[in-house]
């Protein structure tokens, strides 16, 4: 069964990587420990090559299907700067920031990015892609992030799944467009951390916001239609008043399941 | 007006940390550079503090209000672990797995978060904590976050932002269970990308899925009603044969826009 190939057999492949011994966890724990969300910054500007930097670093984040579904708009313009803190109701931490990043999850970008795949694959010269990873993108992903018009291709599929599903293992999504938003939004999420981290690596904070006027900010940034705003990251030296208190997390057992 | 205070404001407070001079680019250039996501492990295991360790990094990454609405089960039962692998389709990146990581999103979580930052607030001993802090969380939260019932308070909400946004800025949301979804799932990618960071920087790999039985998965940990899984993170050392092939990422100018 092709679905057998292509879920779970290891495919016989020449390749190797030797980043597998990497490790340096005092590193890690003092940028965990470093990154907070800052609220207010300095006048110090931060040089464009290490904005540019941070934001290749961003998009190495792991994503959905490497489909890639995110967007990242960098407001340099001072005009449209200044509609961004507006559409931030003017918080410090966008009315102070250097530097502002709207981050966008965009769920139609399956259609673009798995011929982007293809293309990627017939490109390869080192390895043999294998037949089961290029149906994946030929068929599979089709099939599972279409939801078809007013979703009913989705609906339809949440059925099928559903009655498959009674024997055997089955995936139950995305099967509406909600889902496919849920879908863009984590991807999105995992490479705005990967941003953040890489502005405290630099020597800079950040603070994402989500409590904006998105309307607002569609307009300004000129948003694809079917788009939608992840987070805005704002970016800059952190001033001395900048972190507003001690970090607080609730206890881990809350959150932490051994099971 | 109480607005103004709460976002525009920046709060009188005596908190200074020093964390802002942290920096080591190359570190994280490496580290960034050797998480890849791992498809085949070793049967080497991973001591248990070191997931205790990561677990505790993930839930440090900053979240929507610090509502910390995330939850993560470590499966460690072998039969709960085998019928996750099974979930996961028995992919190798689950099979082939030391250990199988839920993340789940928890929309309802602020109900209880809202609280403990109350309590938390209400405990701090070095700094005062603004009455605007305490507001926000008592006030503008669960007018925020609550949907109400069939999400009717929801639409209400939206209306209300729709007039109030010809004239001014205004949070367009959340405004729906689905959009109380996307939240939650949101703040919870955030925390698994520091997980899997962590993972790497101690010298283990890891591989995000998606593609799983969610109806299984939350049969087999429990889950409970509202909450949502995110992605199953699977982590172990990597096996010679565990990265497929070179990193493959578009280009840049596809997702990185200057406007």
């Amino acid at each position: 069964m092709a679905e057998k190939d292509i879920f779970s057999e290891i495919p016989q492949l020449n390749y190797q990587e030797e980043s597998g011994d990497y490790k340096n966890p005092e590193s890690f724990d003092q940028l965990v420990e470093a990154r907070r969300s800052c609220r207010v910054y300095t006048e110090e500007s931060i040089p464009e090559e290490i904005v540019r930097k941070c934001l290749s670093l961003a998009v190495l984040a792991p994503n959905s299907s490497n489909l890639q579904p995110w967007q990242f708009y960098w407001v340099r313009s001072a005009d449209k700067k200044q509609k961004i803190v507006e559409a931030c109701l003017s918080q410090p931490a966008a009315a102070t920031a250097q530097e502002l990043i709207v981050a966008v999850a965009h769920p139609e970008m399956w259609r673009t990015s798995r011929k982007l795949m293809l293309d990627s694959f017939a490109s390869q010269k080192d390895i043999e892609v294998p037949k089961s990873a290029i149906s994946y993108y030929e068929k599979l992903v089709p099939l599972a992030y279409n939801q078809g018009f007013l979703g009913i291709f989705g609906r339809i599929k949440s059925c099928v799944l559903f009655f498959r599903g009674i024997k055997k293992p089955t995936p139950r999504g995305p099967v509406s467009k909600q889902d496919m938003r849920v879908w863009a939004q984590k991807s999105t999420a995992l490479a705005c951390q990967q941003l953040m981290l890489a502005f405290r690596a630099n020597g800079y904070d950040t603070c994402p916001m989500e409590g904006m006027d998105e309307k607002r900010v569609r307009k300004v940034i000129d948003l694809p239609k079917g788009s939608e705003v992840c987070m805005i990251i704002s970016a800059g030296k952190r001033a001395p008043n900048g972190i507003y208190g001690p970090r607080i997390r609730f206890d881990e057992k809350l959150f932490i399941h051994e099971v």
